[in-house]
């Protein structure tokens, strides 16, 4: 019977650690499948990857991998022979990690060639974020399914999301005046609250229907970060769309002690009974926005 | 005569120049009104403000600066005597460069009281992103416009927004296993492309009203960055709303190249006459999604 999904870090392995063989990840579930490279699925998204070789076109540039998914290959000689599909379980659970933000535990394998490998055995890289996924034709000529993984793990001393776009923008001259609009970030609490919505939005019931299922946004009422310091909790989040998500940042709409929908949006705020809501911050929001 | 507002560096001035005083700083429209704090207005944005000691509730922290807007100060003795305004014209004009992306010039006075203030008239500190405004109560007991202003000059030895943004991150243990879902980047050509349609969206026609007008953003077609490299120029890019360029991201939507729309959307984009579109980027975006 297989072990559950295990997002994140795992207690006991950390970053740098090695393992001898595929099947001592099994038992504390870092990596449940010796067989595949990729651990997950559609419906729950994917936990963990394998950089093995495999795939003539994966690249791989420490901190940034642009990762080959899964199918499509001859399983004796190794060799493309069909076009991938966003269909197949692994690339499945890949997109669902980038749509709802759940990190993705790499492992390198000896018999992947780049300078991150290790000579021998397996091991952990950390954590990486999904942030792109798209088609493309592949050495062989087949279509292949495509992601960017950008680390995203504690060690200070690596490269972050932010700084490795950072560098594309310092690289490229004409963007040398860009301003950073919005950064929309994702924590186990906000996931946790756009999956009981479904992706909806609880302002107007839409949902952004992607690939992997449907999109919506962690949006905090007390902003996050200085001078606001709202907390990263259910009680201050919702599940909003993108286009409500701006709205409320910029408080072209702010809620009652009612949830009665304040500004440019009439209506009410959809809330599901079990889902306690901040009464305090909403009265901050509406305070730094001129509702009262 | 008022000289034309000018966002962005000004040639010759660098980070760190020193001004002798206020009048100095006119010539070159580096900030063209020395009796004001803000430069600029709610029609075109501001373009550079002084920090000199006026409010006592401003705070700086370097590469973050929290700032009192202009208003309802007796002008004789510089105390808060009633509520300011988003109706005040550099306070309107530094919630333009906030929703547009503009970026501020800040200037530092010897009246300033930090750790950062010149001890004789006035240094130029760069280029900062407005990224917040909200409304609260000042130390006077009147309501007072604050804004959260971001280093986003060119030092690389300085805290970028993604830095600062990350130090808050990691500071808060809640939020350790955050993902970065999307990064939002504006840039001169984007905020071109925005202003010729007022804000609209190219798909649906909506724009988010906010208090300094009409929001959409700057979606790229072909992505930038590894390993699209596509390019920030204007017939790369489109004036979507929020949801449209999620969609447009993830591929939920394309376009052909008679600009009808594909995926989850009908109809067909609305393109203004003069905005040429590149359509080897529209064939790249369609293959890279699977719409060929």
């Amino acid at each position: 019977m297989p072990r559950d999904i295990i997002f994140g870090e795992i207690d006991g392995i950390t970053e740098g650690h090695c393992f001898n063989d595929r099947k001592e990840m099994m038992p504390s579930s870092f990596h449940r499948n010796w067989a595949a490279g990729i651990d997950g699925n559609g419906t729950e998204g994917a936990s963990a990857i394998v950089l093995s070789g495999g795939y003539e076109d994966d690249e791989d540039h420490g901190d940034e991998i642009i990762y080959t998914g899964a199918g499509g290959n001859d399983p004796s000689t190794g060799k493309q022979v069909e076009d991938q599909s966003w269909n197949n379980k692994g690339n499945a659970g890949l997109l669902k990690s980038m749509d709802e933000g759940l990190p993705v535990r790499v492992i390198r394998g000896h018999q992947h060639k780049s300078e991150y490998s290790p000579g021998k055995g397996y091991k952990y890289a950390g954590l990486f974020a999904v942030t792109d996924a798209w088609l493309e034709d592949g050495i062989s000529g087949f279509k292949i399914c495509r992601f960017r993984l950008l680390y995203c793990g504690q060690n200070d001393g690596r490269k972050t999301p932010e700084a490795i776009e950072l560098s594309y923008a310092r690289k490229n001259k004409e963007r040398k005046e860009g301003v950073v609009v919005r950064i929309v970030r994702d924590t186990e609490i906000s996931r946790n609250i756009k999956k009981a919505y479904e992706g909806r939005c609880q302002v107007c019931g839409i949902t952004i229907k992607t690939k992997s299922g449907n999109y919506s946004e962690g949006a905090h009422i007390r902003p996050l970060g200085r001078p606001h310091d709202g907390d990263d909790a259910t009680d201050n989040l919702l599940s909003l769309c993108p286009n409500h998500h701006v709205m409320l940042d910029k408080g072209a709409i702010s809620i009652s002690n009612d949830f009665e929908l304040l500004g440019e949006v009439d209506g009410s705020l959809t809330i599901q009974e079990k889902h306690n809501i901040n009464l305090t911050n909403l009265e901050y929001h509406r305070k730094i926005h001129g509702y009262d």
